[in-house]
């Protein structure tokens, strides 16, 4: 506590006291960052004003016009991230410029993007991080209801988990995409941590951690090396490990800080994920697709005729035009009709002569391909 | 669904088949604002470079100094708010200033900010909306671990509600400032939302609802036109009236959209708050106090004599000093020699002389005064 006097005014402890060469100094930069600021804003100013004049150009076109073009968001925030002179970070200018053109395009056309909630999930921050905060995001409870809300024209847009690390939501989204007319237009990465949540911090001898299976495996090593004793059980969800742990002596369980709260469990060790970079992917899903932005992704969906080396037919097309894939992923059809789906990401956009040739050519060895979207790569 | 082809691939819904003079006009906009942007990042960059020399200066003087000023951040945001030019909303210049000093500052000297849990509360949020989202966020479990964090240094800042219309919080934020150092340093209002929730959207007859006495109370009209024939039932807070919600049949709860998730429960209806500003604000708490910012409030705690007419003696030299009060709260005190404490708001800052001169003769009136903080006032 600084300088409180018997009656308990409190005097300033900052710059009301340091020699006078340093407050001449001090106030010379401050009345130097006053002037930046406002030049600052008479520019961000001139910017909003520009996109009021697209959005008034293509009106004009088209009354139902969307002004929101991922495509040309990216190309804006790549030359920011590539051409940040500093001492910002890349990533925080970058995400100053979300912010900005958030701003711009709110004053236009207002975005509403459903995601699948509660409020705070990372879903949520997927979101925003995506979208900026000049939008409106509206929680839904399950993946099903994200897709309904946009196909309906209530929301603009959606956000949904499509890999994610702790909760196998990866299928519920996949098989959703099967039977949806809608759009993969955005892809969003999110870093995400682990704790060991239990009732004692001070000790008690651990002889169980639940959680679900894929967050046990992500944290296999920190348990072989902390707990190699504790019998491991997977669950269905790390909420459902936490309310176990709560309830049980001797039980832990791998689960997030949220689930420590609401379970009333002590966080007895944090991230102990083995790999920094654990990170969930989200989707972007509108009901326009995106145009080329120069660093794309295609995702599609391809049913396989159940026949000897038909997994290689299917990929050949892909090697031979140079086109590179990132996953591949096999689902039980949910029709009769074919015994498996692939869903696979590859490099590029639909519309790239080279892609474009691989499709064609998939096409004639697969029974069903379907783009399920081209959508520019995540910026960060 | 926009211009599928029969292999999926699909062309842009957006500006490709728009008229040539249309291109050329976009064309040229979107050049200006590349521009822009530019422009923009140049001196984002400078005004970054700027908050470095600030620093280094102030580190000069003194190895320790910390570089967040609650009031020169104000003053600045104060600024900003009052010479927007439009088109954006001030309310959005102010937001992108906030994160534009958020990021300078980080550069220094990252902040941590503890919080009263979990993740996605409101307080998070309102911690966010002060600092700008370039600060580290620490979620505690109690306000009181929010003080000690502070107090102990292992964090810079907390943010805790004090008039929290829904936990009936206020209590126990503001009894924990009559035992500590800490200071407010600022001040952020939140507005929030009540929802009725149920397990049966479809109806059902409702026959009793719980909620906190508050959220009770905030509602009455709207339970008054929609349910006059349920029991109003007060519980200890929103979270448990929505699992006896989830419980029983016949009831229902008012909450949040988080209590819905997490009970499974259905959000029957949105937004049945009476008033449409119902507001919680939050206070900023730390170790160092904050200079005057030329619209600042102060807060303090106040204990009374016992005797006849105590409390118009008490309050007589703000009037005298025309010094306004914003709120007065009793408690009873925590110790014994005092028979009432009162907490109260007034409008200045303890360093500016009327103010000064009120505290001077409420001190001859009272047992004990303590100037929890003066603070600049919530800008936004």
């Amino acid at each position: 506590m600084t300088g409180a006097v018997p009656w308990g005014v409190t005097v300033t402890a900052d710059g009301q006291n340091t020699a006078g060469g340093d407050d001449a100094a001090l106030e010379a930069i401050r009345e130097r960052i006053d002037d930046l600021d406002q030049r600052i804003m008479q520019l961000i100013s001139e910017r909003a004003a520009c996109a009021q004049e697209v959005a008034r150009i293509k009106r004009e076109a088209d009354p139902a016009a969307t002004f929101y073009r991922p495509e040309r968001e990216a190309q804006v925030l790549r030359r920011i991230h590539g051409g940040n002179p500093g001492p910002l970070d890349r990533e925080e200018m970058t995400r100053l410029f979300r912010e900005i053109m958030s701003a711009c395009l709110a004053l236009e056309q207002p975005l509403s993007v459903a995601f699948l909630g509660p409020e705070g999930t990372f879903t949520q921050a997927a979101a925003l991080k995506h979208f900026g905060h000049s939008v409106q995001t509206v929680a839904m409870s399950a993946i099903d209801e994200v897709f309904r809300e946009v196909e309906s024209g209530s929301v603009q847009y959606g956000v949904v988990p499509v890999e994610n690390s702790t909760e196998g939501v990866v299928t519920h989204t996949l098989d959703r995409f099967m039977q949806s007319p809608l759009h993969i237009c955005g892809e969003v990465e999110m870093r995400i941590h682990h704790h060991l949540l239990g009732q004692d911090a001070d000790g008690g001898q651990i002889l169980r951690v639940y959680s679900h299976q894929q967050s046990l495996a992500q944290c296999r090593e920190w348990l072989d090396a902390r707990l190699p004793q504790a019998e491991r059980l997977p669950v269905s969800s790390n909420a459902e490990a936490a309310r176990r742990a709560a309830g049980e002596a001797g039980a832990a369980a791998i689960a997030s800080e949220a689930a420590a709260e609401l379970y009333g469990l002590q966080v007895l060790a944090a991230n102990i994920e083995d790999s920094p970079d654990n990170t969930t992917r989200f989707l972007v899903i509108g009901r326009q697709p995106s145009g080329p932005s120069g660093q794309d992704k295609t995702s599609l969906l391809v049913s396989a005729r159940n026949r000897p080396g038909s997994l290689h037919g299917l990929l050949s097309p892909f090697a031979e035009n140079d086109v590179s894939m990132t996953r591949i992923e096999s689902r039980p059809s949910q029709c009769v009709n074919w015994e498996y789906v692939f869903f696979i990401d590859l490099e590029g956009h639909a519309q790239e002569p080279r892609v474009a040739r691989a499709l064609e050519a998939l096409r004639r060895e697969a029974e069903l391909v379907k783009v399920l979207g081209s959508y520019p790569k995540a910026v960060l």
